[in-house]
């Protein structure tokens, strides 16, 4: 008896018949006497077809257009869902970010929720209701549909918990757990029963796209335990929480890894205090999110600065870029796209300074060229070529002995 | 100068060159120094897909979540139609029906335009914004999402046009004007310069897919000049207005024809006071539009009832009439479906008693049975079997002189 937040990514809604499962899925939650409720994406890659319609029309669309666009993938699955519930007996609402007062910050493509009106919501269990909500979306203060950037409808089903004070909140996908490595693309990947909020934020920041990072530091900071599960299986997942039982012999607890990675450098930047500064404020203003950040200040003029970008976001930096030249005097911009990042993760590596150095002897022994290197307590990152970055993860995966049994911890 | 409401339907937003054009379109009243607010449909055959999806998971969908499901199709198009706009240079707002003040009866499916709040219109118009407005859908007074009914978007741009006290509300089409029959279906069709607004609502009613017939109805009430035109040509189309000048000697103006009717009959029905107005109350109670009613009372204790639906309807009717069948006593019901309606239309006919009598000829002579006759002044309507309906169109066509060239009023 409680309340159950469930969410269901795309994988999981992208037909008919996956829809009616869900909803399966739902009823069972509903049996244990629990108020639901569910958080689902848009249906497979309904999203990218939206995109792609953008696409022919602007390579860089308006983007208060885009979220109004965008947010149709999800309200199409609310109310399939909620129709598809009402039709096996289950008096269900669907309700759009808006109507479940989800209130965002005024950004597009990447807004932040800054409160929940919980009222509709608390309305709607009272009388028994299961609610559907629309992942991904919510609305701004002068009442623009707003979205909260790619795998958003995790950061919704999280605040939705925080803000109801869920007992629960499970995140169905179309893997049963978190694995050492994407399972996706390395056979050996194994699962993880479970991990902590940290090792899950490197690994789902560095891609391994079962869970959105933003959606782990909010979970984090209230601290409620999430369970990523599988939505066709019946098995329990792994769950991430404060307190893991580490194994302490197994250092390396995943690889992750991430394409579509483009180093910008620009060449020539004259030493100065605040040259850093303006670039990388201007850069967020910009709402484009810098990855690694490399800079060797020498005993010269002038310095070169890389750091690296999502492929998308390349026009955009460049712009940002070139209206802060006059004012920054650097020489010119050079980019290098076809980058992928590959990252290893682990609580255990704090304490053994080795780990870098035997990642970089893997890589050089399988002739992958580090480009970007970037370290944390708990994770090596290394940019390298992308059509090399399926031969690092095998490499890097069999090396730090991730390969083989299921990993209870 | 002034406001012109443009609205363009699913045929002619279907793709994105389309919209490309449409926007290009939009430019042109823009350029001439007018105001613009722009109408638009979902993208070609997409509701259909929408609503195949809902039938997937139900015979009956949820009718709130149908509209929730339905309205997402025209958020797609006003996005990109937006998107295309601001990439040329024209600013361009998208609105959703709640965004744009658009308030409707709490009905789901079939909802009346009851109120349209205009204070976000006029900001936008203000600030020089070319507005781009979801048809087809509005809010109701407790917030949820409801719709016009099919062809609603035809409303929308009127109700926006009385609201607004626009200068001009031009309805963009795949046909460029409103033609004697459907020129899709009839090679012989031929363009009318102008219609009454009664005519055009026999029409339109009938099936002749131009226009919806409650935005003639509007547009009547108020007054509200509209001409349905191309959207990809740019000669003039056919003007609905109260004034028109007619053609003495052509009788029948045009040829109106709908599929998908169902006829239901209960049979042995008391004779009662009441039992006329329970049937068809409690079916406009449900939402169900009840076209032609035949009924003869003769000397006996019983009656049968006849009345066409839509084949859709057809499930919701029986339920409403098994729930008064122990009211009413009657004996059951009888449904034929695979029918539908062929009508003429012209406001001579009136003045011409013998219409009728030549229509009925026209069909025996070929072969075709009479299932059901609808008069008023200015139309006749028939109901015949489905897999008949082209070849009446086409005889009667041809037999009321409506073949030949274009018909300049």
């Amino acid at each position: 008896m409680g309340l159950v937040i469930q969410k269901f990514g795309g994988t999981s809604v992208s037909n008919v018949e996956k829809i009616q499962n869900v909803a399966n899925r739902v009823i069972e939650e509903k049996n244990k006497g629990n108020d639901c409720i569910v958080v689902v994406s848009a249906m497979g890659k309904s999203t990218d077809q939206l995109v792609g319609l953008a696409k022919e029309i602007s390579t860089a669309p308006n983007k208060r257009e885009m979220d109004m666009l965008l947010t149709t993938g999800e309200q199409i699955t609310i109310s399939l869902l909620a129709m598809a519930l009402s039709e096996k007996g289950y008096p269900a609402v669907s309700l759009t970010g808006w109507q479940a007062g989800i209130k965002t910050e005024p950004v597009h493509g990447n807004a932040r929720i800054v409160d929940i009106d919980t009222t509709r919501l608390k309305k709607e269990l009272s009388e028994g209701m299961i609610v559907i909500v629309a992942g991904f979306q919510g609305i701004t203060e002068d009442g623009a549909i707003s979205t909260l950037g790619r795998g958003g409808s995790d950061t919704t089903a999280v605040a939705l918990a925080v803000a109801l004070k869920a007992d629960k909140c499970d995140i169905y996908t179309d893997v049963n757990g978190v694995y050492t490595t994407d399972p996706r693309f390395v056979k050996g990947a194994r699962k993880l029963s479970s991990v902590s909020y940290d090792e899950m934020l490197e690994l789902a920041h560095l891609g391994a796209g079962v869970l959105h990072p933003r959606a782990v530091e909010f979970a984090k900071n209230y601290n409620i335990p999430l369970e990523v599960r599988s939505s066709s299986e019946r098995e329990s997942g792994t769950i991430i929480k404060e307190e893991v039982n580490m194994e302490q012999n197994l250092i390396v607890r995943g690889i992750a890894f991430e394409d579509e990675i483009t180093r910008v450098t620009v060449v020539g930047l004259p030493n100065s205090l605040t040259g850093l500064s303006v670039i990388f404020s201007e850069l967020a203003n910009n709402h484009i999110n810098v990855d690694i950040i490399i800079q060797n200040t020498l005993a010269e003029q002038s310095t070169n600065l890389s750091f690296s970008i999502k492929n998308d976001d390349l026009e955009g930096t460049i712009k940002v870029l070139e209206n802060v030249r006059e004012q920054l005097k650097y020489s010119r911009i050079e980019s290098e796209t076809g980058l992928a990042k590959v990252s290893i993760v682990g609580s255990g590596m704090v304490s053994n300074p080795g780990v870098a150095a035997e990642m970089f002897d893997v890589l050089a022994a399988n002739g992958i060229l580090v480009k970007m290197v970037s370290t944390s307590e708990i994770k090596v990152s290394t940019v390298i070529e992308q059509d090399k970055m399926l031969k690092a993860i095998e490499a890097l995966h069999s090396a730090f002995n991730l390969s083989g049994a299921p990993i209870e911890s």
